[in-house]
């Protein structure tokens, strides 16, 4: 099967496999396993942040950033589509007690009238405007990027009102790399922002949590309670490490090939248009005539392509790790074979 | 002071105080205050529902009707200017841990399209679409009444889906009043509702909600935990039934003198527009060239007036049972007195 | 059906009913209700502390007074036999999110050594030992009042740890018109504490919340979202400030009547014995042969007595307002006619 | 530094770690990771039960089973040195809003009697009794195994009362392997139990929580919710597996050194007496001349030992795979060093 519908779905290499062989190992939760000590600092400097600590999952990064920048009733401010809304089970009311107040954003991206507009007044029954969330790239906005000075105004408009902002910056290299902005100019002006090892750099398993000291004490907090501290997490980070090294730079090539899907998809007759392609993730809407999207991923998986979907009328595709230029091919010509009677 | 910022600063009358004196009272934790399961009964009977409990507050009706409808982490549909969103202090996520999806709507009122498109379909990582609230008549929407064929429509598609549907009807007797409606059927198709005997009704303290017999011994855990549950509130319960029995017809008068004070300060130089007054809400649009909100409530307070706002550009007027027609004279006045450069 | 099951169950007198004909009322939640300020200001004077807040129920006290001294994960210590362990539906923990450390108490009375060998040392998993809870007189314990220098010990020894303590003194005058200890000094050493106007009182509706300024404005918070905050509640505050000029030495008649009927019922042959009678509860712990407390209550009910019971082997009376010579008399008889074999 | 603070410290051995090279591996989300699916139906069929789930940690497994369990509210029963109390960071109430009920338990044990005691009669105000939580073995009980009769009937108790029971078996392995009795038997009359890797199994990361199929399907929820939810585990997965099929048996030797070690320090100077060793675990009481327990820990720790604490007076070593006969001979002759006025 080939397999276009997320980026998290790359099985680890071997070489970063074996770097799991000698990987210096202690227990993460004494502050005693090296290997994980070293890859905190390595990201916490990425953002120009203090501190960090490793997660078993990005939901996790998201979630624990809620819990300690808010208290009960307080309000977040962020996109509609945003991953925390649609994808976290509703983790941040459930976890953090907080209103969400989502802005209609375009291809996820909002403006800082926008958030200025959505505050609301001290007042003693409204909820409080206490966050901004912004993602990076924008996941459901088809992996469009923030421009860094939008998203360092939207970010200072939030904390120029006494809110903190985080950075959900699943995929924040995938825009570095397609921009050559450093993760930290996005960063600035946040308070927290995190970073994916399981999507384009191909990790098994886990995700890093930035912030100041302060903050990352109060995540281990919720880290511990949540269930979210282990052990010897070595075995995870050295694999880690290993793609800050080896598999950065290389994001380049799926966003070249995302951008050849995009151009070739554009071209099929049940697609309508192919949303501009910033870095890894095509969003091709179907052409009206269409079959919906369920019923299109379903024909695609009869002929070997499994893909995503956004709604009922939306492809999402993800190029990755383990996707080939031969898997592309096949995937454009499995789409381009489906006729708008399918 | 005049007071039109709004319908809940009536103080009780002295009939409704009399009605104290000999009211019968009981243990309303034990079912044992006769007055209290009197009021209960003919407010369950108004929406045509099987049970309804007195509480402290229209606020704790909202919440303890979310809780009861979901579980951590579900959603909730409604208009963005819904009460439960803008004025319980963040309750529905700190109470419940529910996620809020806010419709962007006319007035308060949107369509059964709506509802449906804010559907999430069922998934593994996204909230669960658990729970619809209406609100009649919309109080952000300047007392908006909801078409009857719209109100049910709206909760029929929630309740097609799964979802749950409740109606905020803190004014719904004013909507009822206007339109000649009864509460019941505004109510059809929701699981509950509620009615406050502290906006137009008059009383000093109250509100009922109601629902299924299930529904209502649910509410009675939450009523106890959150500190709901009193003793013998017949003395409370007793001006209600009085309202109930003097104070609902002559809403009739709220409104008429909604209607002449919007048609009046339509005309001032200050005002851009009123919207259509459909009960007893007044809300105006400031003009471009007037000073903003707040500091024409400050102007109209030295001139012996209170008025509420909307955000920044819109004042907000309320007729009630202690304004008369000098005090609106009077109100109209001061608003024409003012000018742009004000 | 004469009632000694609980001091809650009386009914408003006609003296108090007329309170409330002339009581100046304004809303609430601006402050601007006579009535109410002049209420919290008693309150908070009897307290010696800064300011108080009027509320439906002594469980939204204990449940406000617990979520503004607490963050979700901290520890409670209390008396095993504590109204917020086994009377509030399990409130500390849905609504604070906080952990209960019951100590094993002697009528509901603990020791300064017991809150130390309590409290847990600081560490990353453990929960943060937060706030004491004291209960003046203790309901389960039979009315047993603190000596003031325990009761002041107890809440130094939590706060020299760095805990906040907290006093449930629902029945707090019947402990001062039994002892002569103004309630001030059982307050001394606490962040805050609340008086029950439902029982002793006779009021048939809500309680006073006292504390530090600062407490007070977090209680508000609370009050709002949670459904407490009222509008002209003058009409139940004015009974309440009746009950204050009229109703606290009289207490004393219903402690004597407390004595009585303990020295009675202990001749009693279903009666092992009854606890020492301070104030006006009457524990009585039924003889090995007797039938449980379930059976006792309902063949004493078929005699037109109401009493109430604690686990399977204790019947518990209460003294009140509404209780005469007579009644008492007619409830030793019922429980002296009463035959082990019955 | 010879490390016998805890069994958690291990660090994955060679062999263990090779495992990674070829395991198989997909997207656990997905039910599409192979070692992953394995390791969780070994688990089941250990406790013989319908499935299973991994999960980053035990105490993720602990609370995840809470949360199923009950609703907010209700009310917890578990030894009072359960590890659920003092060790989760007040999870319990802080994620699933439960009140703790605990038992004065001996050695972590308690008896049938003791739960039937602790149940609360059906109220409309007491917490609900939902939930029995058992610790096979007990941990801070010095490592005392519940004999499986007992285990039995306590689970039976609560189960007959209508009460869930969940098992925390952190190291029921070395209780299977202590007495010869299946994990499956202790298992038996609970719906839930789990199992750490990271202890005596010596694995880096990782526990598996196993129950009825619908449980788990509910567990998944909150492991998405909490941000348990990882990728590719295989790479962990593959690591428990290695340690079930070598590292089950030789428990033994970590009980036989435990022995032995007990026995060494009861003849020490400092100890007054050993708790009976059951398993890997040994408690040691220090002498009442002796100092406290950090001072000694302290001693210690500058002697090239590392031992654990509970409270002020009491060491706890634990043997585990990384320690070897030559470090216990160590740790015992450091500890005999120390004479009481050290």
């Amino acid at each position: 099967m080939i397999d276009f519908s997320s980026d998290t779905q790359t099985r680890p290499t071997r070489a970063m496999r074996e770097a799991v062989l000698d990987a210096e190992t202690g227990d993460e939760r004494h502050d005693a396993c090296p290997t994980t000590l070293d890859l905190n600092r390595r990201v916490a400097a990425l953002f120009g942040m203090e501190a960090a600590v490793f997660l078993p999952s990005g939901t996790m990064c998201n979630e624990i950033a809620i819990a300690v920048h808010t208290r009960p009733g307080d309000e977040v401010i962020c996109a509609r589509e945003s991953h925390i809304i649609f994808a976290e089970s509703g983790g941040p009311a459930a976890l953090s007690g907080v209103m969400m107040h989502p802005l209609d954003a375009e291809r996820g991206l909002f403006t800082p009238d926008q958030v200025a507009a959505a505050l609301r007044p001290p007042s003693s029954f409204a909820p409080r405007s206490r966050l901004l969330v912004t993602e990076q790239t924008s996941n459901l906005g088809g992996g469009a990027v923030w421009p860094v000075d939008q998203l360092n105004a939207v970010a200072r408009t939030a904390r120029d009102h006494g809110l903190a902002a985080h950075l959900d910056g699943a995929r924040v290299l995938n825009a570095s790399v397609a921009t050559g902005v450093p993760a930290a100019d996005y960063a600035r002006h946040h308070d927290s922002a995190w970073l994916a090892f399981t999507k384009g750099l191909g990790c098994p398993v886990g995700a890093v949590l930035a912030g100041s000291a302060q903050f990352i004490r109060d995540a281990w907090l919720l880290k511990r309670r949540w269930g979210g501290a282990m052990r010897q997490t070595g075995v995870l980070t050295a694999m880690c490490l290993h793609a800050l090294d080896h598999h950065v730079d290389r994001l380049a090539d799926d966003h070249a090939m995302a951008r050849d899907l995009g151009a070739d998809l554009a071209a099929a007759p049940i697609v309508k248009r192919v949303l501009p392609v910033e870095t890894n993730i095509v969003v091709a809407e179907l052409a009206d005539s269409a079959p919906d999207a369920d019923t299109v991923c379903a024909r695609l998986r009869e002929r070997g392509v499994k893909v995503g979907r956004i709604g009922r009328r939306k492809l999402r595709l993800l190029t990755h790790l383990d996707a080939s230029v031969d898997d592309a091919r096949a995937a454009v010509a499995a789409v381009q074979g489906l006729t708008v009677e399918a």
